[in-house]
């Protein structure tokens, strides 16, 4: 029933020819606040998703020195929060990595801790080094280590630090702050003074901390996950486990994602988190789908194509897929497995009804370099 | 506004007295098919809350070796299924234990497996002794150890068993076949044979075993819990970590409920569960809600009084809570915890807006006896 | 996969024979409060849905007199409320007209009025006769016409009247009273004195009163339709728009759902309720499934086949379907269409996951009577 | 607990002096497509809500010629759609009338019509003049009048035309094209010839024309309205009656949002839409929230200030509010009310948790102009 070689010289698209009395007809309209549709229309409705970020890979053997040294340039006082953004060459206008999203690498050296604040912005936390590092949301004080991933949601009260006994810690950020701004509806909040600590440490993790197992007195009313943080010592058996009973996705080996335990949805209303097993060997088909995905390899290295091109990512590397590029993941270790965490804006865009995706069938299923 | 002094004699209350003219009008009703609604009222609609069951416990020492004999006296295939059930002194009519509920203690031989079936009522399960048993659901095979909880929901084909290098299996069973029989939707389907196994073993409880972490391909579409399996090695730890961060509920200690963990729901339908730690020394309050609780023991040992009763229990005792009955529990030991799994129906109460309850405020909340 | 020739004498069904030894096993279970699954097995668990309703029909003619007789025979006062109710042959024990619903003809006065009271029980109305009736719910005061449907939902405080300058009403009233008792979850409550009014007269009909369109202020906050009154000058048009537009359904011709707008699901959480058009001619095919059903005659005449019994109705009749009971609808007019309401426990069947049907094959889906 | 007076120069804000090894830092994290975030932090995350968008009004007096004069000028076939947009003097870059929302001016000429096509933006119309206009949504013909408002949701085939004896129709188109083609999920295809119809004329708007009353057999699985055509002949009684019996909004008069009436949600995913009735001699008090608003006058007349700017309208003349911008709404006669419909990204701001209002306190609540 669909035609679709793409052209535009066909019945369904504009193809007008200007004339002079268009041209005058147009720049009347312009006086007037408007314009000919026709004149836009082939722009404004492309035939296929189109995005405007670019595939990069950042690699922390390059950025870490850079981060710690922020850390003797500036004072948290000073800065706020003390953190390097990573920024999307063609992004750079709304300070994205990639499509809407924001992520940055924090340092914190032991002792230290931000001012307390909040934002109609999203964020989230997957930690990269250190020890004893925590955060404080809301009065409920969580305790972090490397490769743990823990949410700050929107306009909860917030705070981190590292305790004096601590080692430095390094996390990288990931937050919504370019989305927000586009929809208008971002703002800010400073606390005065330290929050006070409402609950135990970690009151929250520990509360739900067996899957299928709530409070029974379901008081939790807010609409993102009530766990805030998902450890990476119960996340990697969690894979294993999988592991054992699933075979590995074409695309995407053992892929499990971040989830509300009260309603099986995404963590938060903005974004969604997900980690990834790739086996051994695994040598990943590719597909695109709208959406747009930060990623941070958590354990091992391998390679990842995107739109024809190859990035090679070890531990700690942080890399983004823009909305449908081509990608696929190779785990470059026949004896090791790779993890891959990502964080992306699949509740935005599931659910305003925007999810499609494709599936690449030339060449078996992988792309030429 | 409400006034509730729970005599009849009351405006909005039936007071009519009979004379032979109503005599006569009554009998003429009555070869219609009819009646006069204020000849019933009263009664059919009480004050409070009324249940026809009555609080009772069964001990597991007077009832093992009567469960153990059964394995003696019939063979699985004989029975269909090897089980004494425990029922209410007031519920013989509908063969329940409380309420709609049904129990029964099941028993299974090393290398003895039943025939499977499945019917429109959901069932559960949960281990007393025994190992290597195990339950296949719709082709999934499930390995239960003690003190593990299963659900067999709604339909769904099933087949029990114990593998032959196991030791002798004793389980709890539960189901709604009293109330899907009162609401006249029961049915039931033998299965030619055994059900084929279509996934590894222990598939559905390894692919969700980490709290908040679910495969992402969703594909997951059946109103119960995907889990199955909520395994004692992981639940009794979690009460202890809920445990160190909350206050105890002064009438539940640290109550925790069995849920589906793509929804915050309970596990069926029909029937919710629930498992509860009771610290050392804790003495709880009582207070009375409706819908209908079967307990069993798991840990520990203590006593529960309900309508003024004592009933003392420890492990594996198995006892009941009718709709609408005061009660409190006390844990016996000061240095122990101790642990009590129930299941009900609630999704039931709960679903159709019957769900109330109200505290007991003399006494400092505790019962005479 | 299934074996179904519902012969009790297969693998998966119970088939002990008894002998002395096991007579004495459960004289000796007995004593504990236990028995044997095996003994009682097959008779709770049938092959398929198991009703104890018969089907039945109450004609109005001769109701009539005797619901108005009531009305010289007791006031309201003395009755409660002035009803006569009609109780099912095989559910005398529950009062119930079908399954666990409840229904009863009351008559109303000029000037008259009930005291207001609530209960856990909800409660509908179906206009019958009579002019300027009304019901005051939550302090909401509706008026009332022939045809009407109007809900008193679960513990909201109703009372009800009819003008001064009205004409004598009667209605049909449904509860799940049965049902609310069988949950163990009834209770009672008498206002003292009248409900003041909070709002003005039709306020909820009224700011609901066009498909799609709601108050944009979204306050509704209950578990059931803020539109209360479906009014007969409203739904008999929008049967005739279905009626324009779509194929009858060969079971049913043209049946529409009362919804709450707010959800799409039914007006309360245990009472479902529905009207449908049988068009002139209709001859509807027989089908059952599980759910009970009373309907009430709104409009024409016809008959329905119910296992196998005719049962002719015309206006005003009322007559009862049970769960898993074969039934066909037809209109006895060539020319004129007949309109049936029903209510009933779709809410509780297919909230629990109960629901089921199957269509009649034979004879080309007709009945032999 | 919070501070709040908006200077920068407080905890929690970036304050850092820049220093010539700072830039040295800067331009070394240039070169690593990284950058400092407390360069651009206090940019990125002002402390309200902050707009691209101007507040603007477009007059149909001066349009409507011009927007005829396109029919002149180009064909239907030409120009794919003959559609004169209104676009926002901040928001040329990409399309909108007002924040993400694109809005236009259609004309069609009885006997023409578009071809057939698809795209995953989401359209609606509200239609201004002429007669025998209709829309085909996925084979469904829809016939639309004066003041309707219709739905061609995400990714449904839709055409449009005016019989050949129809009068000249004009209807503006909301779309929202920007919103999609910014999360660079958009689509577009071309149908293939005329869509066959599947369903008799006005199919659906006749299936769901009466509140509370929906198809019994719930076969609708699509994830926007199933009424499609919400009838001015229905909404503006509608208003009257609820105008009857409700206080109007101190903002808003009688505001009423379209509805899904399986959800009671809004009418697509993406965009939501509202009709409201100011009252005779009705002057709203000012607030401001998030979310983008493009209004057109409906009946009537008055004005709306916005941010203190006046903004005139009468009949069929449009403006839009952009988000957390003050405005209330003057009806200009004392005797007669006014209506103004409106559509909105309602939908997008609220599921992903970003709406926040605030009301404007001073003055009475009326902005000085």
């Amino acid at each position: 029933m669909e035609t679709n070689n793409y052209s535009d010289d066909v019945i369904g698209r504009a193809r007008v020819q200007d004339t002079p009395e268009l041209e005058a007809y147009y720049k009347e309209l312009e006086t007037l606040g408007a314009g000919a549709l026709w004149k836009v229309a082939n722009d404004i409705e492309p035939w296929e998703p189109r995005t405007n970020s670019i595939p990069m890979l950042w690699k922390y053997d390059d950025l870490r020195s850079l981060v710690l040294k922020s850390s003797e340039l500036v004072t948290p006082e000073q800065a706020g929060r003390r953190v390097v953004y990573l920024v999307n060459d063609k992004r750079k206008d709304v300070s994205a990595a990639v499509g809407w999203l924001y992520t940055g690498i924090q340092v914190t050296r032991p002792g230290e801790s931000t001012s307390a604040h909040r934002h109609r912005a999203s964020a989230l936390r997957f930690i990269m080094e250190g020890s004893k590092g925590y955060t404080v949301v809301d009065g409920n004080k969580i305790m972090l280590e490397v490769n743990d991933f823990v949410i700050t949601p929107n306009s909860a009260w917030h705070e981190h630090g590292v305790e004096p006994d601590g080692q430095t810690c390094i996390w990288q950020d990931g937050l919504d702050i370019p989305l927000v701004n586009a929809l208008e509806a971002n703002d800010y909040a400073v606390y005065d003074g330290k929050q006070p600590l409402v609950k135990p440490i970690n009151h929250l993790p520990l509360s739900y901390s067996c899957a299928g197992l709530i409070p029974a007195d379901k008081t939790w009313d807010k609409p993102y996950s009530p766990l805030f943080k998902y450890s990476w010592s119960k996340v990697y058996p969690a894979l294993l486990d999988a592991q054992i009973v699933n075979h590995p996705d074409p695309f995407d080996g053992i892929l499990m994602q971040y989830s509300n335990p009260l309603t099986g949805g995404h963590v938060m209303q903005t974004m969604g988190a997900a980690m990834q097993l790739l086996p051994a060997g695994f040598k990943g088909k590719a597909h695109k789908h709208t959406g747009s995905f930060v990623y941070q390899c958590a354990k091992g290295s391998g390679y990842t194509i995107i739109n024809g091109q190859r990035f090679d990512w070890k531990e700690r590397d942080i890399f983004c897929v823009p909305s449908w590029a081509w990608h696929e993941h190779h785990n470059s270790s026949d004896t090791e497995d790779a993890c891959l965490f990502n964080f992306n804006d699949l509740p935005v865009i599931e659910g305003l009804g925007l999810f499609q995706g494709r599936d690449y069938t030339e060449n078996n299923g992988h792309q030429l370099i």
